[in-house]
């Protein structure tokens, strides 16, 4: 039995909240339970330094978490002055994966900054914040699109990610905090609308696991991140 | 004329939104119009270093933006390494705000944490941050009085802030960024529930400033505080 | 009565030595008391890269205080790699306070720097900076229209500062450390020499004040000024 | 055909030379073709503030490059200031690895620090560093037992890792700088000598994969690893 | 012929000024002509971590140039946020030199810091430092005997230094910054009352000096150093 | 008796391989006996910002050791988030000596960066680096002598570097490890193939040193140099 009720192919409930902020060309609260993550899209008409003339545009991310986003208190990385390990490898990976369904060439050259701010934390937040993410992205290219900047829309896909993991010798879907840190394997996995793989990323926390249980977990996202995708959809076609 | 089509003594719609986060002491989602400010208070049970065994406890607070809260994105602090001076500056302004109200011997060895995040801005984020802010420490602090950690409340009273600013000549209370950017002068009121002064920051953007602007300043403020008081009282017993 | 026997309304002994070093196109130390900082005006033929191609030039103040300056040994800051935030708010008063008598398209796109370095600290020593960083900009500026750099003097009026407080129960002018370090409240005051405030920045440190404290304190303080622009007038006419 | 001539499921030329260097007390060069990474393993009798008197060790790895080990130089971490993302990545990896075959109790309260230095890189340098770092490790945790400062070794079993992709449309091992640089999907897979999953990381350079390749990518894997398992016991019986 | 029109074995005019501040334990002001160097030093009753619990004590120097010593203005090091190479030299030789003249165990569980901050330079600030802070130092020291916290003087003798160089071909003594910057070979030499070497570090700037130019730039030194001790003793004695 | 057995003049066994790694335009292993040093030199098409378009090139240096290239281990710098003194005085020393048998102008507006990193510690590292930085440079110019981007070779001179110092009474060459930690002076001297000095830099470690004491030692350096220029010259002809 999952704490949270929840039987093991189930997600928590997810909702996308687009126009959350209202300077942003995108703005999505993503919620995964209780886990919420404020994802941003900034549009900014000019790339880094070494992709200048290159006629290609950029998409990065940054992510962060408020320093009470957590049970206790995290120090503040701007006050530390260096982000953590941990941040740098979240935002490297959801910069990752949403490059993986954008044209580079087709968004010009220009950069979309996708900001991934935490304001609670239940376990998630990566899978989440490349989920809203998406949507984020998908929102400030339309606006590109709309003021004719572009002549077609250079995303060429949906890309969302979910959490799966074997807790209690049991594959179960999008972990919440309760069962993460208690589970002996934790796998994200980020699949487009394609069901095929952009990224999978799989840690034995407890014992190593074995190829039946990897297939097993790698099953139960693929039926998540569909349900994903079907609510990035319902949520921009709103 | 004001921009927003106020009276000059007119505040923004001010709203104090307890338990916003659930993790925190105290939780307070702060809005002045659409300046959108996450206060959440965080207990401590040990002091800096500089405090240890002198029997007194500490209050202070930390103030970010996330990068796309403003027109414009900025880039994040803890990417770059290092706090603004802007940012420093008004996070020692909330820290000594707010422990002006507080009795720190009956706080006993222990800190209070004020995170101060804006999530969208709209002019006056420090002043909305103080007023949020108290309301998170005042629930922060209840907590450990329920606790019976405390035997009493080491809050002695309340603390606002208002700006007051020379717009086109006149005076006018709680300025928006439309009139903040073209202010002739900005200042920056902090007062307690006896109507006295904790701190008065006043700067002359265009032309200096003579004592009866300053007056009328002064004037505007003392009737804004007492307004953000109220709700703030009426938050609290709600 | 006041530690130093000074009267209520007495400033300590100023004075300001022009050309104290001879690299800085402005050099002057300037002592409020036992306060000595020495204030340099740097100029520079370029301005910073926001405000290249503008027609504009930019003035702007930089503080440090020797790790020996005060009763006991402060780290020195380059040594710890970060400034601390006192500085950083000093250097940011002392910046705005000399902008507000520069013409900044008269001064052409160039930059003057003033560094302000406390060589003893006995209470005061950002008014002393700001106070003695005006007569060292003055002359830094004189070079540039005896050089036939500037056709008119881009300064068009004097700044000085000065602190005032609330001692023992009475208001008092220019405190010096042993004041500072118990008084109620300490305002620094930085006025024109129309007697107009530039800035006004006032904090209680015990209780907090009423409406006639500051009156008071804003009386004493523009007394002071009108001596201390009397003082660099002298100086800058020797 | 691959670029280097060799077979799809065949490993580079594997070196394992123990006593590389002589004061470390594992100290291996690692050498998968042209790739060499110098391992060192160093025992320090204490453990980082967050284990202290918890009756449990620490093994920890950290990760570097020779500014010139690479075809164009990078620059030095040390004098930038800063590690890069992928370096931080990088070695939070090796350290989770060489963790999964420790028992950290058995360890006592002390800390391995697995030095992994790239001398010369040509594609695969975190699975040379895994695979020799372990080596290190072994010869570290020997000298403690053979000085009785443990009764029993605290290794439970062998970890190594290999990168695995798709060239060319072909599942293939043990990449290569020349084919990684072109891969169109990248893997690394970490595993025990029991064939079991320590870590799987996997993503889509070019095109996002399908399951089957997936499949195929980690049979490569799993008979690659048995044989760098196998190279590691030579070596240690020697 | 030099610049300054000294003969080759001629000094600057050397001052050195006791008490110039008030607060440290030893304040010197020293001036090599126009060199001048605020030389303080602190007394603190505890040594660095590394030292703690050995009976012994620590002397050590921090250096730093005012940003406008200099002819054209040097970046605040406090402000870039670390120490240029050069001066963690120049700081790192002030503390070696001084260190070579005091019996650590006499002086206790105790650190001195030396401070040396250039107030405006014109060559040699090294050399006058080490110079000025040996007095500094020398005074500070009698403070602990004064007070009996010493029961005897932990300085076994005097340390001065000089620069010495080869200038259009001729060997000339305590170089001025005309004559520093186009110096073909420019050597500090550090050396006690015994007349024996602390320290030397010649440095060819043009072309590779020979022994019988090294010999006869020792001479100069030599010479240079008595004199400059018998300053420290007149200083000292006064 | 040297603890290593040597007669007083006798260096250690001295290996220079070149090739040591294929990447860089000039890549050497240097031994001083158990001192071991890879040096690359790579070659960069662009000057530093301050020496842009003035016709010249530059050759610096930088100098890292691995962790457990010592006895016990080191932080890694670049974890540390900086250089220590000692590194950056040995990068600054080696790229001066490095870069007086250099003709900046021959060589074009280019940068050699000669990167010295320790894989092994014994004593000597710094002498061992610009000995064998040599030949790496010498190296890495020839690439682009044979390339046809220099009609000449800018080198036009050997330097090497050897250590002396005061051991028991008795000056000796090349001083080990051993023989280093308890030196009562240790010395570098650089030197050319004319016998001339390039940098000499005397500490006194224990007691100051006299004269003959300075004579002695310059004797043995002189004699040693040659042995290892001679070393060059063999390596460099092979």
């Amino acid at each position: 039995m999952r704490p949270s009720g929840r039987s093991p192919d189930q997600l928590r409930t997810v909702r996308l909240t687009r126009d959350f902020t209202r300077h942003a060309e995108g703005s999505v609260l993503v919620e995964f339970g209780d886990t919420r993550v404020l994802c941003t899209a900034s549009v900014e008409e000019r790339v880094p330094p070494w992709l200048r003339n290159k006629g290609r545009g950029w998409v990065t991310a940054e992510y962060g978490m408020l320093p009470r986003a957590t049970g206790s208190r995290t120090d503040r990385e701007a006050a530390r002055g260096r982000q953590q390990g941990r941040t740098i490898e979240i935002q490297r990976l959801i910069g990752r994966s949403l490059r993986a369904v954008v044209d580079l060439e087709a968004l010009g050259e220009r950069r979309v900054v996708v900001d991934c701010d935490v304001l609670q934390a239940d376990g998630g937040t990566r899978t989440a914040a490349i989920t809203g993410g998406y949507v984020a992205l998908a929102d400030a290219v339309q606006t590109l699109v709309r003021a004719r900047k572009l002549r077609r829309n250079p995303l060429h896909g949906h890309v969302a990610a979910i959490s799966v993991g074997i807790h209690q010798g049991t594959p179960v879907l999008d972990l919440d905090y309760a069962e993460d840190s208690e589970a002996e394997t934790d796998m994200n996995v980020i699949m487009n609308d394609a069901g095929h793989f952009i990224e999978v990323q799989g840690t034995a926390e407890g014992h190593a696991f074995r190829r039946p249980e990897l297939d097993a977990m790698l099953d139960l996202a693929g039926a998540g991140i569909a349900e994903l995708i079907a609510a990035q959809r319902t949520s921009l076609e709103a």
